[in-house]
């Protein structure tokens, strides 16, 4: 039989090829028997195209395909023609063509499948998981994976004009228990020995600056074995950077113009430059959040001043207690029924908050429960600062602990947000957030840890405070924001050997855990170490933002569910006594 | 103090930045007293520049230099000047010119390294591996990373021009005890059950294709917990690349031009298109190898049917036995003292000859322990095919099993090569071997084995003979091959299902190890396999190549021992009790 050899991609012919012979390869998406013909759409990555089976063009193509069903992967030869006026399909980018095929080879048969390759097709999310090869036909899947690709296609580019080389990192590392918990893997060679699989390549890519490469990038998988969330996975995929010499300032607007060419040659969105710049302290007072989405606005306002004599006893506990109370006004949404209202109180409570206080400013006037605790003057300043009309909904929290405050409005005002659908889902909004605390202290822990990590540098101005308040400094820290998302985060690292060990001993490590876990990472800062600072990404939310979808599982190829399990291979999976015996190790449950 | 920012990189600047007004920032790499000034090299990235010390142009600066030793980081202002012609260093390509420094800033001290950053500074490998960042500061370290993501960099621009795609497979995957031992990774939420980390991300782009990607690639790292040799690392990075709808010479003819084009963009080597081509049967027969290296000739002859009826009864014996008596010709090598001779006669040992037959073409006559044993007519004959002359050396091996005469026959002459330098470096020799067999009978398991992997196709005019003579079919397999080194290696792979489950039990899976084992694989083909293959390469490898290294240490930026072991951060290394008590494993020494 007459060897077929691929001449066009389905998806991608035109008008302009029409009377040309080509050879079409892919699979069946339906098939349609009408008045003698047989009628198939054939799918490949470019998308569909109609092709016609005739019996007066073939015979034994027409005979043929009266086996080929959904599915069916096929090669077929034949001629391009315009379609009629009246059966153009303006569903399909070819719809104003088709083929008529003079030769058809049957690659392969399909079995009926489990589900059709069709968008909305109301299959549970594990079934689709097991059968992932035929739910990633999906155009929207084909789609994500190319929008995936093009960013770290535009990422390489960018990164490689300014200068950038990539450089591989190990899988195989030293655990070092800080942070989250590492996947470890058992030595065959070394038994009782394990490595651990990287969290980051953060201290390499430091390592790398001290070697002199002056400017890294890696695209790269980390692993984390955490409990995981709806947008966590096990492995997850970091694009990643380092450079020496520079400070935040180059970083940031390094990065930012990178991030612009994303948006511009993927979205066509054009991206206003610099992006906004906000310190912690800002987006935490103004947000309640360390990642505040600025798409919309119901800032959080201070109210602690005006209240701190009123009467109420939950707002005097918390001022007392050196914490506050702050509020958000939601416009327009007074009239609110009680039951939401009821929701609302249980909705902070998740994030600790004790109670919420609301402030109904109706046509007829105020109704509020704590109305009888304040006075007229001191309700009139609230409503003032609050810029409340008629029709406003307050809401308050009070709380001796301000990241409660922050924590509870700062969610309360998302949720209303999209309650209220005050979100504007095409807009995106950039945001640098800047100068984090370098520390946070752990009641747990009952010390300092870092908030970073045990790498970033304090802000110079701050760093006098390292001795007499610790909490207080500032670190050489940012994050990019957005539309509410953390898309990357990075630092200026300390690059003085006796810096370093005093971060190190703030954080409570002795010198011998400073010497057992870091000590070749203080050794090396001895040997002539360039000031340096990077930042890294999640490549899977960036791409979650960028293809709208709000289910990591949708950009990662072959994803793992919230237990961690692979549904397609049944990972993890028992293994044989002779491979844990070689490993040194056995299962103890 | 006035900030600086780097204007320049040191080996960059030129006559013509000449009055330039620079900023530069680099380690120290030698300081010099003479004459009331100071000379500095500092070295960045790029290179080596002089920067000068003069107390006339600066005071502050020439005091703070004093200070100054090796492997500081500093960050300088001044002016380039050009030398005057006697103090022109023709050594540095920056050596016309220096720079006259009017700003220091000392950025970082440095303790006195444990070894120079120098081309051949004498240390031992092990103490370079412990201090990696400051070996890697070697200029030779950085061109080899340099050349190492020049290849990444080039092969990604072809195959995204070539329609391919990067698309991530998953680290933590199942284990499929076929092939290498697994690098196992525990369980946590699944208590006993364990991930293994991947060797190749075969399976998964298959899946791809099956998916509809069309055309895929990945750079990524594959694991082996294998004892290593001084080429092999735990970890190490194929270019991995597969496609749909295209047979052997699609897939040979993209990768050869890929390959054409990184040997002259790095190397300026201009590679004639296609490479040659070579079954693998001739390859054996020809070089004893399937890796032939072609830089020389000296190749083996088949003297069976000439010593056939011979009196010398180790070749009758391994006539008898269906083997063969096959010899290579060491042109002027004839003198060879019997010292040597008898090291060679050991040197085949290791390759399981039982011995080795040599035939001196001397001026004076025949010199051989088997002359006795032939006839002239028999010696005539053999000097004719071996193209002999007076001088030459021929090197004989017989035996029973004709894998034996071919490898050692094969490691002789490249040991013959090396020894009479036939090999020239300078040169590059391009091949394909095709058509491996697809199956060699494991002695140790009494069965059949994959030669490449149980997923490659049978060629199509041998699949009759998988019934009758499973050893006798040849595979759409295919290796590049340069200089003798095996860089890459791929096949079609099978699409039917039915062909495929054929394949596994050839191998000996029963039915349930089929289903156990890969039954979500045999699934996946029922709904429609498009025709594909393709082909992976070994980066390290392939970079050793193009960098001239025969030490696979010195292309990886953080590599193990021999042992496994990274000597820089001690991994892998002991865990506490209670990270294995949330795996549930214990340790069993």
């Amino acid at each position: 039989m007459e060897k077929l050899k691929r001449t066009h991609m389905c998806g991608e012919l035109t008008l302009d090829d029409i009377n040309k012979e080509v050879v079409l390869m892919g699979w069946v998406q339906k098939r349609r028997d009408l008045g003698g013909l047989v009628f198939i759409e054939l799918r490949d990555r470019t998308g569909l195209i109609q092709i016609v089976f005739n019996e007066q063009i073939s015979k034994e193509a027409f005979d043929k395909v009266q086996s080929v069903r959904t599915e069916y992967v096929l090669a077929v030869k034949g001629k391009v023609v315009k379609r009629s006026d009246e059966t153009i399909n303006l569903k399909l980018k070819t719809g104003k063509i088709e083929v008529y095929v003079e030769t058809l080879k049957i690659l392969s048969k399909s079995e009926t499948p489990p589900f059709m390759v069709e968008e909305d097709n109301n299959v549970s999310e594990a079934v689709r998981l097991k059968f992932r090869y035929i739910d990633l036909r999906r155009p929207s899947m084909q789609k994500t994976f190319m929008t995936r690709y093009k960013i770290t296609k535009l990422v390489r580019e960018y990164l490689d004009k300014n200068g950038f080389i990539d450089i591989e990192t190990p899988l195989l590392i030293r655990s070092t228990p800080e942070g989250a918990r590492d996947y470890l893997v058992p030595s065959r060679v070394q038994p009782g020995k394990f490595y651990a699989l990287p969290q980051s390549p953060q201290i390499f890519k430091q390592l790398l600056m001290l070697s002199g490469f002056d400017r890294y990038y890696q695209i790269t998988k980390c692993l984390r074995d955490e409990d995981l969330r709806a947008d966590r996975q096990p492995e997850f995929t970091q694009i990643d950077m380092e450079m020496s010499f520079i400070d935040v300032d180059d970083i940031l607007s390094l990065n930012e113009k990178m991030i612009a060419k994303l948006f511009k040659e993927i979205l066509d969105v054009d991206v206003s430059l610099p992006f906004k710049r906000m310190t912690y302290q800002e987006a935490m007072d103004r947000f309640g959040s360390d990642k505040p989405d600025m798409r919309f606005d119901m800032q959080l306002k201070d109210l602690t001043d005006i209240v701190s004599n009123c009467s109420f006893k939950v707002f005097n506990d918390a001022i007392l207690n050196k914490g506050s109370v702050r509020a958000i006004n939601v416009k327009g949404a007074a009239a609110i029924p009680r039951r939401q209202i009821d929701e609302l109180i249980e909705f902070v409570k998740t994030y600790k908050a004790k109670g919420m206080v609301w402030i109904q400013v109706m046509e007829e006037g105020i109704k509020s429960p704590v109305a009888k605790f304040l006075t007229d003057e001191e309700m009139s300043l609230i409503l003032k600062r609050m810029e409340a009309d008629k029709g406003d909904l307050i809401l308050m929290i009070a709380d001796k602990n301000n990241s409660v405050v922050y924590d509870s409005l700062g969610h309360l005002r998302l949720e209303m947000g999209r309650r209220f659908n005050l979100i504007d889902k095409n807009k995106y909004e950039f945001l640098w957030v800047l100068d984090f605390p370098l520390l946070e202290y752990s009641e747990e822990e009952k010390r300092y840890v870092a908030m970073h990590h045990p790498f970033t540098s304090p802000k110079d101005e701050d760093l006098e405070l390292l001795d007499s308040n610790p909490g207080s400094v500032r670190a050489k820290a940012y994050d990019m924001v957005i539309n509410g998302v953390e898309i990357g985060g990075g630092s200026i690292r300390i690059h003085d050997t006796e810096l370093q060990k005093k971060m190190f001993k703030i954080l409570g490590f002795s010198d011998e855990a400073i010497q057992e876990r870091f000590g070749f990472l203080v050794d090396a800062f001895k040997y002539g170490a360039p000031p340096h600072g990077g930042i890294a990404y999640g490549l899977d939310r960036l791409t979650m933002l960028m293809t709208g979808t709000e289910n990591i599982r949708d950009v990662i190829a072959f994803p793992k569910t919230q237990n961690a399990v692979c549904l397609m291979t049944d990972a993890p999976s028992l293994v044989s006594e002779g491979q844990l015996e070689e490993l040194h190790i056995k299962i103890e449950k």
